[in-house]
């Protein structure tokens, strides 16, 4: 039976001796590549933090104490630890576990997550609970590098005052987020690394001293005094001391037995601290090592040799082709991501347009006011960013760039269901929240040639646009031979008879048309809008008149969308509408075809439910 | 002619020497304290401003270079030096001039803003566009500490590299936000000037420095050259220089010939700087400057004895004691403000329960993830806050409070219209995006019993809930004789016949009530729905059979409020579902009057409205 089997608790893990721990260390790892050759997920931060999450593990009391993990993808080791190991082979598949944390299923998982910036507020919260409860309990954020970009650690760092004694923040700092870093922060942390043999030797002393027990402790004493009284002669401190917060590091985060020593100091101390761990991506299997960027989030592959899909050509390259084209005849075009160069097709623009290229970092509260300035001052920004995460700039597309009427683009990749990632990964909401905002034209290409004439309509028209599309590629596009009219286009399918319009747009229209052919009985009127915003109601209705009832499809929630906008121009003249849209509130597991299926969007279900509307 | 008749444009201040720069000053807060007594308006902060905005404005060259002041609310002073003097008794009047920055209402004014945090990320956009256009010109933000507490400003701060060189940060410190600043930023700043021997001293020197020309620049080198040999061999920074920024400060903010030398040196550097300026909130009006917090957003006053109205018994206020009630009912109710304290009404939950009071700064985003927190280590925390800055939420009540079905109260001030404030303040938008967020229940109160009702049934639900009422006091209440039928109550007004039934919610029913009364001659129902999410359109559907008009009244945005929802399922049934809602592209200036009469909401306007639909 090997360690990892052994394991059903953290408490099992806390009768390991060093040695033992370590043989864990790489059972797990292969563990991990094991099931995730086959399923994909994230390999490179989670072998990264291995030793990191059995020190957490070994050192604090689950679930008494918490270990809050931010953004929520590198938790595979603490759910192997955590009596998850015999159902890890389900990961990410339908209806199976998680890939990020989920306090639905386990008590060990304190908070959930998948967004990025969200576990220190979450630990002070959780910490601050326990102290008015009485409870005398850890609350350990770990917290990546690169959601040290986010302005919300920031803002939760700011807030942990002193008596906020019980929080422990770790930064793990394997200087990427899922490319390479950027900014001020990074180049302070990669200072520290930098001047590699302060580093080395301080960690040498510092492993010294606390191995050493008491001897250390007498010379780790006599160090903190000099190391004081300088300090206070000078009146300097370090970043995170001038935020209230001891510091610890940096430490080598794959020493098992430094890291333990390290947390145990930690949770000695009377404040909020933060403990500095240098570990590295992929760390234990060398083509992860060698390409962490690759190996950051990825599908399935050959765990002999390294070996991944090379990646199909997808709505993010055509939306980084057809801009890199656009850019060519305009030298105002200018683009911005936030850390998401990679993800949303803009690494060919990056490498061609380097100087007209902004990451940002994982800040897309500062993203799109940063592009509302660029705009004032004249250039055309294209913001390339996640349905999911454009909801963080909900109040700056209102504030900076709607009420000022600034030509900005948002290019929102990852629109409707998204594959793997679960709830919180879902591009199902802007396609809402953006008819409610003013000024905004909301383009909705079906396929790569929409897409290409959206991004240049958005740019040429100078006005706040957003052009939505989907994770993933383009279908066969049987709506490449619809009528156009106006700011859609039209088909008919089956027979002369008017029984059904559907109106509906982007990816969705793939399925409704083969929803349609599957009901060759009827008579049925597929529209296609290529916006959705401003609708031209007028139109559309003169295009549905005569049809007994209208289905409008949307990849995206009721509240707020194009059917409910649409149902209330058509109620007043009789027509009868209906929305056949996602319910938020389910759970959004498997690939995409598991998604198709449970929400009901697969051609056969479309069909089914027109079936029932006249049953 | 006094001096600031004078000033046309801020190249005639230009002219000006230091002694007759000192003289208008004086006469800018005379005429501050002048018009806002009888405007009202944001008062501390402007005068606080005096000399640090005249200062900017002689040593940078507007258009060309770019001020962006942070939320806005401190641009009285360059408004009257930027060919404003004469419109400005019109400030925050209906139709008049805005009492925050905006662009459309002069070429001086960079970027708008209103909401917290967005400077520096504005200040950096232009900066990046000018540089590619090859202009040669300097973005400056002016960010009070109070804003150095949102995340916003962290993301941009980390995003100021090296190559944004002509950008310059001035961080006006006056130690407070709206009331006393909070957090760890504070207390490093405020370390700084506590030292004060220290920080005169610097001053002092650095005064003489700057003042004595060569002497000075020669002395300032050697100083220069020893200060950075000490900082290598200890290699410690200040807090700003280890994110990238060269520091300056910190800065008497009342010294209006040091400010010009300093933003002069400032000016001569080649990388992003940021300019530490210590000043007094209400400088100059012994009122302002001993009550700094009435005066930071007053109403009319008596500038002789600086006396203001009492504040009236308003929403806050019965929020705040129906807290308290409740709280001392249940150890588990804990409260959480983003720098609101008074705003919110939580004065008096804060003085009694201390301990279970959370002041978080201007930190939105975080304040919701940490009452997530909250909730997950078993506590039930109630954030309240401004409609307008809940925007800046959005995110977060989708991925921390909804998915993990936590419950978390949120109490929506200053929902509907605002008066006074414009644009950016407006509470229209909260009443869409909640309906579309899963798990929520949207209590919608009328008035202060409502409301108290409202609050208890939200806390015992044990669910995500949201609360929504409008700045000012309640109405005298027509609708307190309603019948209650499950989640609305119904009354009859006029003749017999079924000719319209209104369905509306919150304050303005009251005016809903009144047009029924003005329209005698009908036979008019009027629904006041108690929550708006769920709602139960089955059970009102029946209130409402039989008659011929559906017209659903909203302080709220249209696209995805309640109107559409109800139109969506009354369509299907044949009823005609008409919606008057709240057209965010329109200006919102003026009084609460003002506001209901531009946008329709006025007794008579709705009554038209159903006259139109006869006619």
């Amino acid at each position: 039976m090997s360690y990892l089997e052994k394991i059903k608790c953290p408490s099992d893990l806390k009768k390991l001796n060093i040695s033992e721990t370590n043989a864990l260390a790489s059972e797990i790892r292969e563990r991990i590549i094991d099931i995730l050759s086959e399923n994909g997920g994230h390999v490179a931060s989670n072998l990264g933090v291995v030793e990191l999450t059995l020190a957490l593990h070994r050192v604090f009391d689950l679930p008494k104490d918490s270990i809050i993990f931010d953004v929520g993808h590198q938790c595979y080791v603490h759910k192997l630890i955590t009596g998850r190991n015999d159902r890890f082979d389900t990961i990410r598949q339908h209806n199976g576990m998680s890939g990020f944390t989920n306090r639905a299923e386990s008590e060990y998982d304190a908070f959930g997550a998948g967004h990025s910036g969200t576990s220190v507020s979450a630990a002070l919260g959780i910490a601050k609970a326990n102290k008015l409860n009485g409870v005398d309990a850890y609350s350990v954020a770990v917290v990546g590098d690169g959601s040290f970009t986010n302005g919300m650690i920031y803002e939760a760092l700011n807030n942990c005052s002193a008596d906020s004694s019980n929080v422990v923040i770790v930064l793990n700092d394997n200087e990427m987020s899922i490319s390479k870093n950027v900014g001020a922060m990074s180049n302070y942390l990669s200072e520290f690394s930098n001047t590699r043999w302060y580093i080395k030797f301080k960690n040498r002393v510092y492993a010294f001293c606390l191995k050493t027990k008491w001897f250390g402790k007498f010379f780790m004493a006599i160090g903190r005094f000099f190391k004081n009284a300088i300090k206070k002669l000078f009146m300097t401190k370090n970043y995170f001391e001038c935020l209230g917060l001891k510091y610890f590091g940096p430490i080598d985060g794959h020493d098992q037995e430094l890291l333990e020593l390290v947390f145990e100091q930690a949770k000695r101390r009377n404040s909020p601290c933060i403990v500095h761990v240098i570990t590295k991506k992929g760390k234990g299997y060398k083509y992860a090592e060698e390409k962490a960027d690759v190996f950051h989030s990825v599908g399935r592959f050959n765990k002999e040799n390294g070996e991944t899909a090379k990646p199909k050509y997808d709505f993010s390259a055509a939306f980084g082709d057809a801009l890199v084209d656009l850019a060519s005849q305009d030298d105002d075009i200018v683009a911005v991501t936030a850390a998401m160069e990679k993800g949303t097709g803009l690494s060919r623009f990056a490498r061609e347009y380097k100087e007209r290229f902004f990451d940002v970092g994982i800040a897309e509260e500062h993203a799109l006011t940063f592009c509302a300035g660029l705009a004032a001052a004249g250039k055309k920004p294209i913001f390339a960013v996640y349905s999911s995460f454009l909801q963080r700039s909900y109040d700056q597309l209102i504030h900076d760039v709607a009420i000022q009427k600034l030509p900005v683009v948002v290019c929102i990749d990852r629109a409707g269901l998204v594959p793997g990632d679960g709830k919180t990964h879902q591009g199902i909401y802007d396609s809402s929240f953006l008819l409610g905002i003013p000024e905004f034209t909301v383009y909705t290409p079906e396929n790569y040639a929409d897409l290409k004439i959206a991004l240049k309509s958005a740019i040429e028209s100078n006005r706040p646009c957003a052009v939505r599309y989907p994770k993933g590629t383009e279908a066969e596009c049987i709506s490449s031979r619809f009528e156009k009219a106006g700011d859609f286009s039209y088909g008919d399918f089956g027979s002369e008879a008017k029984d059904v319009a559907f109106i509906t747009y982007g990816r969705i229209t793939q399925n409704v048309c083969l929803a349609a052919k599957l009901l060759e009985d009827c008579g049925i009127r597929v529209i296609k809008l290529h916006k959705i915003k401003p609708i031209d109601t007028e139109m559309l209705f003169e295009k549905c008149s005569g049809y007994k009832n209208i289905l409008i499809v949307e990849e995206g929630i009721q509240s707020g969308g194009v059917g409910e906008r649409i149902a209330l121009d058509f109620g007043k003249k009789g027509l009868k509408t209906h929305v056949h849209a996602i319910d938020p509130s389910l759970g959004f597991s498997g690939d995409l075809n598991d998604l198709y299926f449970d929400f009901g969007f697969t051609p056969e279900k479309i069909a089914n439910k027109i079936r029932n509307l006249y049953a």
